[in-house]
């Protein structure tokens, strides 16, 4: 054996979503319950828009065309592309020097963070926040410097501070910031103020923005959504990523897009050619449908999605003890257990394998998030209630100042 | 705009195979000479296997399931794919452990290697040979250590001396070795003997190989293929990439494999885990009828490329004072030019622009080869071999000792 190259220290993949609910699905669990892979959405529950195959079976049609694009993506679908991304981003988008279709919005993050910092950097991170930043970083020899959320906060008290942001930033000389808005995992929403405060300080201590946009389509009710490269300078400050693999149900395709300035999709278009080419060339053709959806679809879609959001919150109230922020967007909620009997490590554990529900653990999105946990909610409503059901059960047994109870009795009272 | 990170440094795109050639098929040349790319292979001319397709769109109704799995991929596809891979390759495959589903063999390459090399190691690579090996050694912060192929070489002096290779990656202390066989852009297959003695060395010295064999089902008649992992010891010092890119014409889908011992794909799992998660989940299941043709499609497929390297061989015989190699595989031919009273980039250049035939300049593959080019010759053979034609008339012209004609009657005199 080799010995493991030091880029490679910190990634694990074991409990990173996904990687851990197929025993599960295999396994009878003790009762009927319907198992529940809450790691990432149920596209069975919401499927994909049908002019997505639509679109592939086209491009197959079309043979080699489609199979061999620029690294950069087809032309065609760029060109098209570019004028609905410039409407859903609030600024324009030049489809020959600042876009690129990347193999799925992962990619997007690789590429970016792999094209701007170099050995030995420090990049802000956001804690919580999707669990790759922090391992790309490492993976590249730099620094994360973690910037925490106020997971709780509200109007009076901003989810993220930038004054603090800033210090941060300053104090460890890092001019690259990483962060999704809509956050994963907490569906926090940057308050347009924030956002705003976010671009004045880009442009005062030139900061670099990555801006992860997976989830800005699903935005619930009350809430606005502020697309940072649309503020003033911002166009040349930031690269915003954004993909049909989330909302649209589009993540089997591996297809996602980054929008920043030509020398940085340049540079992200030279480490695409090394690491896999090209987004697969036929996928690439599931990007003329998106943005251009039937009307009323993606309403239609957000509306459903805020409906079981309000029922599971409604379901985990009855966990005492426990806190969740309210999204206003996404897919996900981030839940903090009350003080358990066991660590949060074996409760999830059982959860899996006696209740056939799999949640992702909190640790996987930044240090301090032990006593936490990460749910899609993108799942078919009345078994995402009822696994939630039993998971309440079970956490309530196994509270700190709780019964002491056979955890079977909770499969057999429901 | 944010200064380069020292990986990329090294990275540039603009002359890579496929990127320069979408302007030359949009344009109008000057008669009527059928347009072609020999930067990558013509799937209209050989189009991919109609299981393949069947195979997607299976997937897609299956949903879910096919849409996310495990990073390193499905495990249905690995089970049944582990059995064809031991057959082709001649050892065992765990598909648990000792095999991974890569968003193409050019990630393949990347993961191998991201897993395998630290930042300041040096890499044994061959020259020429896939010009994207020693980019990725570059962007890992790693040196290429180059060992020059025998192009022209044959039985008695074989175009790989293990001994020089030997003698180089001990003055260098380098320990990973990467390459092509069949050689990507030569088209040799290493001799039986050649791969035994490089297994020795392998044992003997502690190297380890990353063996790209993407063209390893595309063997011309009265050549052996010996695969390196079937040899003693080798299992466990090798990775294997081969995928249905190439010969399957099957690239448009993103899909390769990668076969090697189980603490390497656990590593390459975790960087694919932040490179882009997963192959496309649906394209993974085009893997399903790949190494599973109906019998005579694969002979009929090689034979159609054996007929056109001859047919081209022979146009290309005109062309006085030119070398190239009879390719024993693959479907490259990598060819010297006569000297030319202009440089190899601008005859690549009017060749593009007054003949429309696309050529890949031989400095991608290596230091030294500025005065060869490589064509892939997977193409419509009357469209090819029309183009040589006008290839090899342009060349004749061009020759240092040649007549000094307006290169418009090259067209005019076909």
């Amino acid at each position: 054996m080799k010995s493991m190259p030091s880029r490679l220290t910190e990634i694990h993949v074991g409990s990173s979503p996904g990687q851990k609910s197929f025993a599960v699905k295999a396994a009878n669990s003790p009762y009927d319950a319907v198992a529940v892979d809450f790691s990432h959405g149920d596209i069975d529950a919401f499927p994909p828009h049908p002019a997505a195959e639509a679109a592939f079976v086209a491009a197959l049609n079309e043979g080699g065309q489609a199979a061999y694009t620029r690294y950069r993506g087809n032309p065609g679908v760029r060109q098209r592309l570019s004028e609905r991304l410039a409407a859903l981003t609030g600024a324009p988008v030049d489809p020959e020097r600042e876009l690129i279709l990347t193999p799925g919005t992962q990619a997007g993050l690789f590429l970016s963070l792999a094209s701007l910092v170099e050995q030995g950097d420090r990049v802000g991170i956001i804690e919580p926040d999707y669990f790759a930043n922090r391992r790309i970083v490492r993976f590249l020899g730099a620094e994360p410097v973690p910037i925490r959320l106020n997971i709780f906060g509200g109007p009076s008290q901003p989810v993220l501070n930038v004054e603090e942001l800033r210090a941060s930033l300053r104090t460890a000389g890092a001019h690259v910031l990483c962060l999704s808005n809509p956050n994963n995992p907490t569906g926090a929403v940057l308050p347009p103020a924030t956002v705003d405060k976010l671009a004045e300080m880009c442009v005062e201590d030139d900061v670099f923005v990555v801006m992860d946009q997976l989830y800005c389509r699903q935005i619930f009710a009350g809430t606005e959504f502020t697309h940072l490269r649309a503020l003033p300078e911002m166009r040349m400050r930031c690269v915003t990523l954004a993909g049909p693999s989330k909302t649209e149900s589009l993540s089997g395709y591996r297809v996602g897009t980054a929008i920043g300035p030509s020398w940085l999709i340049d540079r992200m278009e030279a480490v695409l050619s090394i690491t896999s080419l090209r987004a697969p060339g036929y996928s690439q053709r599931v990007l003329d449908p998106w943005l251009a959806e039937d009307s009323g679809w993606l309403a239609k879609r957000v509306l459903a999605h805020q409906t079981i959001r309000d029922r599971i919150l409604e379901t985990l109230r009855k966990l005492e003890g426990s806190r969740v922020r309210k999204p206003e967007a996404g897919s996900y909620l981030f839940v903090q257990l009350p003080k358990l009997k066991v660590t949060t490590s074996e409760f999830i554990g059982e959860l899996a394998d006696k209740e056939a529900v799999v949640v992702t653990p909190g640790s996987e999105f930044g240090d301090g998030f032990d006593d936490f946990f990460r749910i899609n909610f993108s799942q078919d409503a009345e078994a995402a209630i009822a696994a939630i059901e039993r998971l309440v059960k079970l956490a309530s047994l196994r509270r700190a100042d709780g019964p002491d109870a056979d955890p079977h009795a909770v499969g057999g009272a429901r």
